[in-house]
């Protein structure tokens, strides 16, 4: 009997792409709500350094256990963490006892495009 | 009798610097802070949209007759305006009737710079 293998894939292929440089073309009313909905992920000083400790990480990726000290309780930390995965920045995968987190490429590529400067 | 003249500072001069790529270094404390205020800004859609709307158009400024029909009401334009203002984002100028918005340029340039990947 043969195995069937089963992939997932690892993000929605139209999670991105979005959007043209803000200086080059001004947003659509639905690019605006998705990506405000982006920004608003990172508009808390303590969800936006768990976000940059996650992407400076090595390889992009950190166990909860190595980020977790920001100077607020484990339930602040894990509900900024969930907000930071709904709205798309970050993934997550348990692994024994840990969760890692890991920084969603393409969306951090989307915000920084858009608010890239130059031509 | 001489005639003073008095001229004030466009932007505080250390308005920016701020950060290097989130992927290559943590935000301090105080870096998160004020990057979090920048992008609360963004966080909703008629603002970023009104945001957007002066990015994109010529030189970078807009006149508020140009921008302000996102959907919403005057008074609501102005306090979106006004809160874009107060982030630094934008900076304002009356000129006869109007007032004309621009986007600082070093605020955009680090938001753009903290969020960009790459090497």
């Amino acid at each position: 009997m043969a195995t069937t293998v089963k992939t997932l894939p690892l993000a929605a292929p139209d999670a991105v792409p979005c959007c043209p440089p803000i200086t080059s073309a001004e947003l659509s009313e639905a690019d605006a709500v998705r990506m405000a909905a982006m920004f608003k992920a990172l508009s808390d000083p303590v969800r936006l350094r768990l976000f940059s400790r996650v992407a400076a990480h090595e390889n992009g990726e950190a166990c909860v256990c190595d980020i977790a000290d920001v100077g607020v309780s484990q339930p602040t930390v894990s509900h900024h963490l969930k907000k930071l995965k709904d709205a798309g920045l970050l993934t997550s995968e348990r692994r024994g006892t840990w969760v890692y987190y890991r920084v969603e490429p393409s969306v951090l590529a989307a915000m920084g495009q858009m608010l890239a400067t130059g031509p």
